[in-house]
């Protein structure tokens, strides 16, 4: 797994280092560091920035491949784009990056809270930008852009999540916990003290069932996976999602999976999500995958609803949730348009 | 096990003895079992019988508190009403009732076909019935009611498929191998080989990976379980779901999960699916639950445009698939509605 977080494989990136950073559930995470990718050039005024935080079990390197281009909405001759991963992505702090005894099953547990805190001492230390043109992200990257929206308000000016809630639903809770007991049900996981490549069967489980509902069914039942060259469903499931899956670290996975289930911006807010919401000062587009079943158009819709002055597009993919990997040419011209309209709006 | 499968829980049923009956697949069930339950009295004409095969995890125990009754559409005082329990479900012969050496791990794999087939014997040979009035079931009912209408058009005058389809689609396929390998995959499973009670584990991870999309998302994001006292998702998951499962044998499971699996009425007219559903002779109505995920209203929309003269009829209900247990009223009164229509056709 060492060789699967690496330079080579999701580089170039570079390293902030935070030092002790106290977790808001009371935890420590000794020389915090986030690992990010930046691409294009800070503005002399800063207005320019855009952050874009990671998403489950992805790194800043599928962002850049899936988003970011000369002619994009994210063009690089225009703005100045910080990929950030988030913590515990096996690029910044992970259980797999982090020395005992601090690290694999005794890795303290972080919260999208936590992750938006950090990034924005990235954004001010580091680069000295006090407000962000456009925060965006999608699924856990859409959690950490709510947060972003709600908790520093003044920091951003315009801020896209797309296909993720800003607080957990009952089912996604019960779908993400499915997704924590496929691989801490394996013997092999051990309370995660397991070897390299051990909990391969926990994986593979969780791969499947990631992919019966990160995708559409429509996708399955037209073979709409031959496009990227299988030739059955088992060929696309093994080939893709469990592959997808298979060199990464179960113990990063299963932080990633908890800090996703507990998303929830309300959380300082008393649990009142409209009070929450209603905080955002942010130009906001509150993007939906129509077919998505992670996170369902009405929900998103339910949200959008209670931030001021927001609007919810929608855009439509056979890939469901799993159009942001950029495999939809459909869905990255209609992202690209929907960015492109959010950026030009004065705020 | 033995308590659950039961007279005292799942009686009062009689059981026909069918001899050794050799399967499709070429294997042979020795003295093979259907337990049925009938209500009502078969007309001097024999045309008032009414089949309705059970489904999966189900016995005719639930069809008959869910869909039989004085007033409602399958009433004992109009028609002989024969509800079957399907090969493999605990009541008819199944691993947890065969003795050695064909019982647990070793009991032959029947199809849907072959229930069908098993079926026809029961209501030609002991009942002397040559046409039925109507055959209808639910999702695995539904499969076996396709079955019917293919297999033996001249013997089915009427048929509802309810939440099902006559060809499982590539995403169904995948939702049934998670659940086959939620059981499989705990080690005390032990290829069928364990003792009773061992496999909770198992069969607590497929009790909530079927409550996952067994349900709407809506059920659980707006507490509609409530209605049924339950306090949270997790009392409801654990309370309704996982207790319905937990008293139940592994081996059954498996063995319905893999004919649930193969169901396909085009497997005996070369894989076209429009030639075998051409054949149908019986006035059908197709009935989608408009929300339901397993069975999806376009796939069961696609199936009916193959069946000469036949109507699709859709019902609404927040439970999804699971609305066929009988809990919500309001697809309970839709169902009774549809099914009267469909009984008042002259055929």
């Amino acid at each position: 797994m060492a060789a699967y977080y690496s330079q080579e494989l999701h580089g170039p990136f570079e390293t902030y280092d935070l030092g002790d950073f106290e977790l808001e559930n009371g935890a420590k995470i000794r020389k915090l560091s986030l690992a990010y990718a930046t691409f294009g050039t800070l503005a002399a005024d800063k207005s320019n920035a855009i952050l874009f935080p990671s998403w489950y079990s992805g790194t800043s390197k599928i962002l850049e491949l899936a988003y970011i281009g000369a002619g994009r909405a994210l063009d690089p001759a225009k703005y100045f784009i910080i990929l950030v991963n988030q913590i515990g992505n096996g690029l910044s702090s992970s259980p797999s990056n982090t020395p005992a005894p601090f690290g694999a099953g005794r890795f303290p547990q972080p919260s999208i809270g936590d992750d938006v805190r950090a990034q924005y001492r990235l954004i001010t230390e580091k680069f000295g930008i006090e407000r962000l043109a456009l925060v965006l992200g999608g699924s856990m990257g859409a959690q950490q852009s709510w947060e972003w929206a709600v908790r520093f308000p003044g920091a951003v000016a315009r801020v896209a999540p797309i296909a993720g809630t800003a607080r957990e639903t009952a089912h996604n809770r019960l779908l993400v916990e499915s997704f924590i007991e496929a691989i801490t049900s394996d013997p092999a996981y051990d309370g995660g003290w397991y070897g390299e490549g051990e909990v391969h069967r926990g994986l593979r489980r969780h791969a499947r069932l990631f992919a019966l509902s990160g995708f559409t069914q429509k996708l399955f039942n037209s073979a709409g996976w031959s496009s990227l060259g299988f030739t059955t469903t088992d060929d696309f499931v093994t080939g893709f999602v469990e592959n997808h899956f298979l060199p990464q670290d179960p113990n990063n996975l299963i932080t990633l999976l908890n800090k996703w289930r507990g998303g929830d911006v309300s959380q300082h807010y008393g649990g009142n999500l409209a009070a929450a919401l209603g905080r955002i000062s942010a130009k906001t587009h509150v993007i939906a995958i129509e077919e998505d079943v992670f996170f369902q158009l009405e929900d998103l819709a339910a949200e959008q609803a209670l931030v001021p002055g927001s609007v919810l597009k929608r855009v439509s993919s056979p890939w469901g949730h799993l159009a942001l990997f950029g495999v939809d040419a459909g869905y990255n011209a209609a992202i690209d348009g929907l960015l492109t309209e959010l950026l030009a709006l004065a705020a």
